[in-house]
């Protein structure tokens, strides 16, 4: 581990980690999409069909490049805004990690191949995590958004 | 890029990325957390605050060991279980990559600090990414999930 910022944190920390990615995505569409967990990731899926929505975690491998992980600031124009945002302030796909979050609705499992349905991942996306979607956390209904996210996708 | 499954995914992928950490968990409490977004980065942050709450991924730094990340079965006893689950069906921090997933409340932004309500993180936890909670996406309250999640803490 190296030294960053070490009197601002009090700990020695890499300014880096490396991501081992868990499987992929076979087939990407927002209707039916199927994620393949790798077999040395498998035994993970246990009594994973106890939940019907998953978060799923991907690698947005298409803007793993230097200039998309310099990028910090971008105009949402799909949704139909002229506003310069900042990355952390939008789901925009280019941002210094390039992880995407997708809630899913699991419809199938057959043995490591996951069926959901949501799933906003192109073909071949890495996968990173699957977690199961908790509503006590995970669902505030009630909270303030901008105007222009409650147009055009919701991501 | 490296050769992994090529065939069955149709593209030539690596089994591995990088991530940078983005920032740090200043002080860590779920009831006010602080969150010092490195300098570089900071301009990610603009239009920020037109958002009630945020999600939050950081490295669960304590739990990236080799064993830790091996770890793909677990008891969730938090939840009072002793039953035997997959990392991908629970919150577990013992997970192959060691991402921690936290919906919080922004109560302040104070240049690059975000003082936030509902972060489990630990103080010196790296920060990989911020999004917007966007509730048309990430809001699902009629979801299906085992009776032990709804016992215990959250996650």
């Amino acid at each position: 581990m190296q030294v960053r910022d070490s009197l601002l944190e009090g700990t020695k920390m890499s300014a880096k980690a490396e991501v081992h990615f868990i499987g992929t995505v076979l087939k990407g569409s927002e209707e039916q999409a199927e994620v393949r967990v790798f077999p040395e990731f498998c035994a993970g899926l246990k009594q994973i069909t106890g939940f019907s929505h998953l978060i799923i975690l991907y690698w947005m491998h298409l803007r793993d490049s230097k200039k998309e992980r310099k990028t910090l600031l971008v105009f949402p124009r799909k949704h139909a805004i002229n506003l310069e945002t900042g990355v952390f302030a939008c789901r925009s796909p280019s941002r210094p990690n390039p992880i995407g979050l997708c809630v899913v609705e699991l419809l199938k499992v057959e043995e490591c191949v996951l069926t959901v349905k949501g799933l906003d991942a192109s073909e071949g996306s890495p996968i990173v995590d699957i977690k199961p979607y908790l509503p006590r956390a995970d669902c505030i209904p009630d909270v303030r958004v901008p105007e222009w996210t409650t147009q055009g996708p919701t991501t």
